[in-house]
């Protein structure tokens, strides 16, 4: 039976979401060709299965409703194909990136482009998308604008851990990704996709890692158009 | 042949190096009692194999030099006793828990302690440690005190993705400490060592983390009185 990934989507198709491109990479690591359905924020109600966010995916009657749901499960369905951790310890890894990635490079870059998806979005999401993420951040979204340099510079200083594993190995899961890194990966996938400003100087080992997880399984990432 | 172990010391005896602390821990998480040689910073010269800081390792002929380089070593050397890492997968999260404690964690923990340490190192040490860390902080020891509620805020910032982690599991290992573990408690014991200044409140996650560590491996951790 074959797998759908509902997936979030802006104006002109641009697939941006961070935790979508989470799953496109874990489904395309293990060698998975899912259908992609489209979606936008204001189409998660029809999606059912209770879901609230993207992405979601069906494997035939089951629907897993969240991206480390989604690495959890695909790891355990299909453990014939190259592992997304790599044993136990890889999923605490990964599971540590993901609570680094959310709580120490999601806030800096949603700000740096937050007005930017806002104005990329189909016109029937930009109502829910300010309503909700003015409340979520306190502030009107075009007020981050004037905050770049500070958030960019934030951002910088907090991913001194993850270039420093680059110096030393070519991916975080070290001479193959893993799901590790496409975590970090939807994050800056986001941003390409999304917003015209640059994250990082083209000499940054991360920005140089980032360069490397674009051309994996085909080129993947990189086949998604560049924003701005 | 037995092994020896090199720890760094403040007057008294007290055994403060987080570096150190990785080791003692490493050790017993191996089974393993090395003979304990104390060692001021004005001794290190004098242990020899080239020698720069501190822990150094000793097993027979064999000598390591680095806290990264003993764990890499005792995992290999000791592969019938419980592992430190868990695999590969596991190594390489140590590795990004070494890096983001020594970027993260490591800056403010310093600052907020540094005029403590100064205090209460041997009087032959305290003309190498004042000049050598003030020139690498910029700054007189003492002018850091001013910054203490600062320098908490930013830790206690840093601390998110450990705090979500250990709402899931015990350790960072998941059901057993692992030597990602060893890593961030270093950091901690550094601190309750040396320094009278609380670093986290009582009901928070890593330092109910924190308590459990103290308790592992028969207690090594709290043997050590607190300092202040």
């Amino acid at each position: 039976m074959g797998l759908v990934l509902f997936e979030l989507r802006a104006a002109g198709g641009r697939a941006f979401s961070p935790y979508c491109w989470r799953a496109r990479m874990a489904l395309a690591h293990k060698e998975l060709t899912p259908e992609l359905r489209p979606a936008r924020f204001t189409d998660i109600p029809r999606i059912g299965h209770g879901a609230k966010s993207l992405p979601v995916l069906l494997d035939g009657p089951i629907a897993i409703l969240d991206s480390w749901d989604i690495a959890l499960y695909l790891e355990e369905r299909y453990p014939q194909a190259p592992s997304l951790f790599g044993g136990a310890a890889g999923r605490q890894f990964a599971r540590f990136v993901h609570h680094w990635a959310t709580t120490q490079l999601h806030p800096p870059i949603v700000r740096i482009g937050v007005a930017d998806i806002w104005e990329r979005l189909d016109a029937a999401d930009q109502p829910y998308f300010r309503e909700t993420r003015e409340q979520r951040l306190g502030a009107p979204l075009e007020s981050f604008r004037a905050q770049q340099p500070a958030l960019l510079a934030q951002l910088g200083a907090a991913l001194a851990p993850m270039r420093a594993m680059l110096v030393e190995r070519p991916f975080l899961g070290g001479d193959q990704p893993s799901y590790a890194d496409y975590v970090v990966f939807g994050a800056f996938q986001w941003s390409r996709v999304i917003c015209p400003v640059p994250l990082l100087a083209a000499d940054d080992a991360v920005q140089q890692w980032f360069e490397r997880c674009l051309d994996l399984h085909g080129g993947l990432g990189r086949r998604a158009p560049a924003g701005g």
